[in-house]
């Protein structure tokens, strides 16, 4: 990535901007796209130190002639931006359309007339498979989203992949799982249920388990999440590809919850039944076959999770304050 | 039927029309709702007859305080409107995310505070499922959607979807191979390819056949796809669903070409190469598994393919000026 011009939407969310300040690290040429929605990602205070190393635009990807600026020179499109809350899609599924359909056609279109020599790497999610017929849930598994925001994050995927076949503008889709690290949005669940627990748990205040606790789940640490969307950048084999991102450790959250508050040496759980919002959309187990990207792009993830953890508690324990 | 409030959207098109027509006849009280775009399937003249048996709105789907008002008070919502032309939705992407997303959405969520009660039938389209894996392709197949319009239609069919599972607003999705018959566009390709044909045969001009015409397809006389809407909202078993209709009788296009050309008594066949523009997205043979709905349903098609193409070319030798 060495002196690329690479643009990151979503570029002061959680993920986008530690895979922003890597780029940075590794002598790319960044541009942040970012608009700063209190109910979104972004957060000014995830690029601290590297203010002056990055161009940050208050752009919001709706804008479609301040995205066809944007994209203009870039070597690079990662694009993050979204909005991700699945209860806030379905309250508001309209604005959700906007950000998650139409802001990103018009990403796309502005690629195919102005810049069609980009790369682009989208992330997608696990959410539009719904609740899964089979484990582990690999790329062919039918798509089956269980709310607005599956819905319009599947079409956002498949905007990308027409334009790479139709268009030959190189696009690819990571399928994220659960991702989590520093930079997390902790505030709420709009991002992760794990970043309130975290949150919670620094508080001194239980941590809210929904049910039994059972449902397995697969966790990313974000260093190897930034890690596969670099490689997807790099390798041609990917263009026009689908990837599932996933984890050899599956935990359920009755674990996970434990194993949080072994690490962080106290806290307590708390087991409440599931709220009725929570439970129509509430998909079961899910963790994903990573198989693909592993075969093709040989990504596969680094961190252990006691380990994940353990830096994402530190990190929080520190900064706190900034993410409340 | 009888004496029910039945809405039907894109009520001036080709299905939309001939099944609002067969609602009339079985008593129900018909609104057709229409926005009469030249480049979409509405016609005055699919209702000729029928002027003062139902009542038209000239409302646009993209309205949402209009098709709020127009959602009121129905029973059945027989939801047609849609661009369906595959290039019109790579040239402007933008307008067939309108009807197909937008548009969808405003929809349901009129019904979810207007009028939870009603029950929907979606028309849904074979292109969403892309190039086949398999054959014939039944529902479980993955969608992999190659234009704009179809990524569109599949976001479009699964806000139906949800709506039912999560709101309990009773809504299904027929997912339709190609349906011809009396009342079809036929001055262009936008809604079929057999229009262009049926129109060239009876102007005296040669039936192009792009490639060597031995793509298959599986062709649903519109009497056929009417039967399947009704069945479908009167069945409280499809709730949820999502149903391809298909036939047992599948034809290359070369065939078919000759069978209309043996119907009409005379005729000739032009094979051309592929079209650029058409050949990327262009998805080899297709035909479906209708097994579910024939299952669930009763629903079969009826019409033999030469005897729906008889009636076809009769209604359009004597109705051409009203078409071209």
């Amino acid at each position: 990535m060495k002196g690329c011009q690479v643009l990151v939407t979503g570029g002061l969310g959680f993920i986008g901007s530690t895979l922003a300040l890597r780029l940075v690290d590794e002598g790319a040429r960044v541009t942040l796209a970012d608009n700063l929605f209190p109910d979104h990602g972004g957060n000014r205070f995830n690029i601290a130190g590297y203010e002056d190393k990055a161009r940050v635009q208050i752009i919001d990807v709706r804008d479609a002639d301040a995205m066809a600026v944007a994209v203009e020179g870039k070597d690079y499109l990662f694009n993050l931006a979204g909005q991700t809350s699945h209860l806030d899609s379905m309250e508001d599924p309209s604005t959700d359309l906007e950000v998650n359909c139409r802001a990103q056609l018009s990403i796309l279109e502005a690629c195919r007339k102005r810049n069609p020599g980009i790369k682009i790497v989208f992330a997608s999610t696990r959410q539009i498979y719904g609740k899964p017929d089979y484990l582990p849930v690999d790329e062919k598994h039918i798509l089956r989203p269980v709310d607005v925001n599956g819905i319009n994050k599947m079409a956002g995927e498949w905007y990308h992949i027409l334009y790479n076949s139709v268009y030959g503008i190189r696009a690819c889709s990571l399928r994220l799982t659960n991702t989590y690290g520093p930079r997390m949005r902790i505030k709420d669940a709009r991002q992760t249920f794990l970043g309130v627990w975290i949150r919670n748990l620094l508080q001194g205040k239980p941590i809210t388990v929904y049910g039994t606790g059972e449902q397995r789940r697969d966790l990313n640490y974000v260093d190897d999440v930034v890690d596969a969307f670099i490689q997807a950048a790099a390798s041609e084999k990917a263009n026009g590809g689908i990837y599932n991102l996933g984890c050899r450790e599956v935990v359920n959250l009755k674990d996970l919850a434990t194993l949080l508050v072994d690490i962080n040496g106290s806290g307590e759980i708390s087991f409440l039944p599931f709220p009725e919002n929570l439970k129509r959309i509430d998909i079961g187990d899910y963790y994903a076959d990573f198989s693909c990207i592993h075969h093709d792009l040989g990504w596969e993830p680094r961190v252990p999770l006691r380990e994940g953890l353990r830096r994402t508690l530190d990190y929080y324990r520190k900064y706190l304050a900034r993410y409340e």
